[in-house]
């Protein structure tokens, strides 16, 4: 299934900033960037509550945010981009 | 239906700062700020081709990017949050 994650870290300190890096880090583990501060993943059950997880040791809950949504499976009519910095289809052949 | 919308808007110029500005407003006047570029919004279809016509018309396609998800109506159990800064529930009743 494809989940959305979304965060906001509040980096007015040097532990922000660091929280910052290691949660996108985190994300790439699991899925694509597709804008600043929102990375598209697919996962199964598991993997998803390992991200939650992991994400949630990560963060600052007092400063920062996390949100996930689930796009369940059948997610591509479920995704419209406009504008710059088109990104791959999570699950299309990747070809080197 | 719920519509999340997230954005990404080029903030190098004073163009991009305005547009930024003007992104969130429009986006505001059709649902909630959840994170700093990510807004949730309750929508018919109508509505969602004019948000996306609106947003599609302030952005530079060339730096920007916008991007919609849909999830359906029944997304309550689809969202999840962590973290600072809980939201109001789009349709829990306004109690002034």
């Amino acid at each position: 299934m494809l989940v959305l994650v979304t965060y906001d870290v509040n980096t007015e300190t040097k532990a922000g900033q660091r929280r910052l890096r290691k949660v996108a880090k985190k994300c790439e583990a699991y899925g694509i960037r597709v804008q600043n501060s929102v990375f598209e993943c697919v996962v199964d059950h598991t993997q998803f509550f390992q991200l939650k997880k992991e994400l949630s040791e990560i963060i600052n809950e007092e400063t920062d945010s996390l949100r996930f949504y689930q796009l369940g499976n059948k997610y591509k009519t479920k995704v419209e981009h406009v504008g710059a910095k088109t990104t791959l289809n999570v699950e299309d052949p990747l070809i080197l």
